[in-house]
């Protein structure tokens, strides 16, 4: 009688912990999870920037153990209703599966990066192991249907994709190429080689324009026009293709419903 | 008799002042409302240049003033015509009921920084007031259907819009972190924090590229190249669905008409 | 006997000089014609780089007496053939009608501008002077079905055309008052007044970004990066839908034929 | 029977290099020659770097080498089984033909300069030299559909492209000389003449705005804000209309499959 009230809960913990469960939105527990992860994520932007560690420092910090306290319960309760999730099947397998699995993975490694945030000892690590907590707005990946979409786009059109982005990064070399032919001598610290070049390819081609690069010989003006008027319109071929498989995917969605 | 005509007058009155009364185009009052609204929005706008306000201050306060008494008649005729508007109903509540409506504030907002520009007593709160002047022109809004079909664009696609600019988002939030690990060393002015790092990010994925912050280092350069070339492709999605929408709603009215 | 061949004469010199009088392409001498234009642009274009006028003045006022007689004779001739157009009708009534219509002025104007460059006095007279020479350029629109084009998709979306534009001057404005408002303090040179922020936003919206203005203040740079990455998507409105537009122009020209 | 056998084996290895005569994708050696070729372009850029020279000159020579031996046994290869073409023909001829077509000509170049890189004397010829190795990319046109896709999308919409670069050409010309009327006293030595101003031109037309040329004068400004707004609509006309055309030529084929 308990243990079946015991799976009872399970599967109702279950309900609420797995997206798929619901034919849309998200579950309150959902919810909670999602504004928890925006909520940590914040945090680890700011606690980036010195000046707010100086002054909030200790509130951060206690912030952090707070969030890690509430991942940890969720990744335990994940783990405990795993076995209801047919995908991993029943028994202590089912729940070594979701642990290997890729989602597991990196729930796993979130409750890690939020409760253990003074392991690392240098700088570099520091940075590093910061930035993971960043990557932890990969969970909401699981929660929303975007990057399901995008990943569909992706597929759909992946043969116009590749060519465009080959062609592309063709143009940059060409393009790179030509500068570094006519500004090389002119220029050696910014067109002196062809990797060197390059950095002028991505920012012209882009139409950032920093103005850090940019041809001063009337020769490399000339080059630098040619290539700019006639590349953008390539570099933006495979953007476009992107947006309307986007569009496309997310339409073919809609009407299935 | 004489209250007759007073009636006969007020709906004449409210079929000038009312857009929605005319199936297209506007009435001959509400095309000079909107010349005026255009007038004051221009001398607000050249009364911030020190240079204008020196040699044409006289002018332009008499200006106002004249543009203020305007407003105050268009509104003391509004709330008088107000009661035949079925929105509002009768009597002195319908009148009250416009009062207090978005559009009624915004008029008597318009009224009042027209006729009162000398209220403010500090710089700060001086350029907060003048800046309610030109928000004058969202009265433009209700004349037009501009921002109805964009109203309607948005809310018809807001659930890609929503998908792609959370996106977008999270890619300026990855790229700002790529560039932080890779050049906070080099630069920690520019690149010494996540949140500093973010005006890089928009800077750059807009693809406005003003030149202030860019990556120095090679390493940062190679991550500043994907972060662009990979980027670009997704910030612009919005963008894309949002003008397809656009112009599915100017489509669908015209075919509806 | 002679005056019927001088008639036969006129119609197929009308025939060689009327665009319109073949289904496609250009006729021989038309061709010339369009050559001969883009030369004399060409000239008019380096002939304004003083290096170039140093040492090929001489040339180069020899080559505008040649294009110049060159344009008089064609001038002479499609006054000569005007009768032969039935919109100008037949006599000297339809010759006065060739002179005054836009296309015979252009054809005039170009005629004085190519063989009477130094009727000019002053420098800044001299540069208008040289201006129109490029302006002849307007010549090659009566050749080609661009302009025609252009001008059907401009006025077949003209409704959207007029609110996106609306719109995008709205969003300028604000942007620009925003700017105002949050940097005018601390560069009043470049944001102290809402024309001089205008030109901030110019920069900014149209992804320029020179680099010459921007914020500085935290709070500055906040407001330009929502300025942004709001903004960029309704200016980019009128560029879709234009290019939409004169897609569908030609492609219903290439249908109907 | 011998010479059975080395028909029956010049037609397998026919097979092998030739990718039309397969329905789909390469075959095992043309993937193994396309990545030679992604290898000697990636040596042939990084050769450029004179760091790189310095450290791995050595090396670097080893693999030209091998590389080149590697294209030199791969083009004798080729013109062995050209005969197997049908569309070179049999005998000495069929090779003559082969060695004269355009992609026998680039194959041949593709060994020389790998295989030759110390022929060059001055600085300048072996800087052509070098962008000739990189042009050995050029190669992979032929293993790829892109290159046929893109010449198809261009042809298909040829008169459109022509229109709307002529249209664009004809905006820079105007836009600058708008801008050196404007600006050509203030900053004679960016806007001093047509062909300077054309740098502008293109650097803010195409949004990229590096930042070295822009106006300074009220006037200018004015005039640089009309010519932007109006004219990155009409720039971006082109690429619209590629892109397109380029989806159109991917869809036709795939539906022809």
């Amino acid at each position: 009688m308990i243990e079946a009230d015991a799976v009872s809960l399970r599967r109702r913990v279950y309900e609420q912990l797995e997206p798929s469960c619901r034919s849309s939105g998200l579950s309150p527990v959902n919810r909670l999870i999602v504004v928890a992860i925006l909520a940590i994520t914040f945090i680890a932007i700011v606690d980036t920037e010195p000046l707010v560690q100086v002054r909030y420092g200790a509130a951060i910090g206690a912030a952090e153990i707070g969030f890690g306290l509430f991942f940890l319960t969720e990744y335990l309760a994940r783990l405990w209703v795993a076995v209801e999730n047919p995908v991993f099947g029943s028994g202590l397998r089912g729940r070594l599966r979701f642990m290997v699995s890729p989602g597991g993975l990196i729930d796993l490694v979130a409750v890690v990066v939020t409760l253990a945030p003074f392991i690392a000892g240098n700088a570099l690590a520091l940075r590093v192991f910061r930035l993971l907590r960043i990557l932890t707005l990969a969970r909401l990946g699981r929660m929303s249907s975007a990057m399901r979409h995008l990943t569909e786009a992706v597929s759909s059109r992946r043969y116009e994709l590749t060519l465009t982005v080959v062609l592309a990064l063709g143009v940059m070399v060409v393009g790179a190429s030509a500068l570094w032919l006519a500004e090389g001598e002119a220029q050696p610290d910014k067109f002196g080689s062809i990797p060197r070049s390059l950095w002028w390819a991505v920012v012209t081609l882009t139409t950032i324009g920093y103005g850090d690069v940019f041809p001063v010989t009337p020769i490399g003006k000339v080059f630098a026009g040619l290539v700019a008027v006639a590349g953008i319109g390539l570099i933006s071929l495979p953007t476009g293709i992107l947006a309307a498989a986007f569009s496309d995917a997310v339409q073919r969605e809609r009407e299935g419903r």
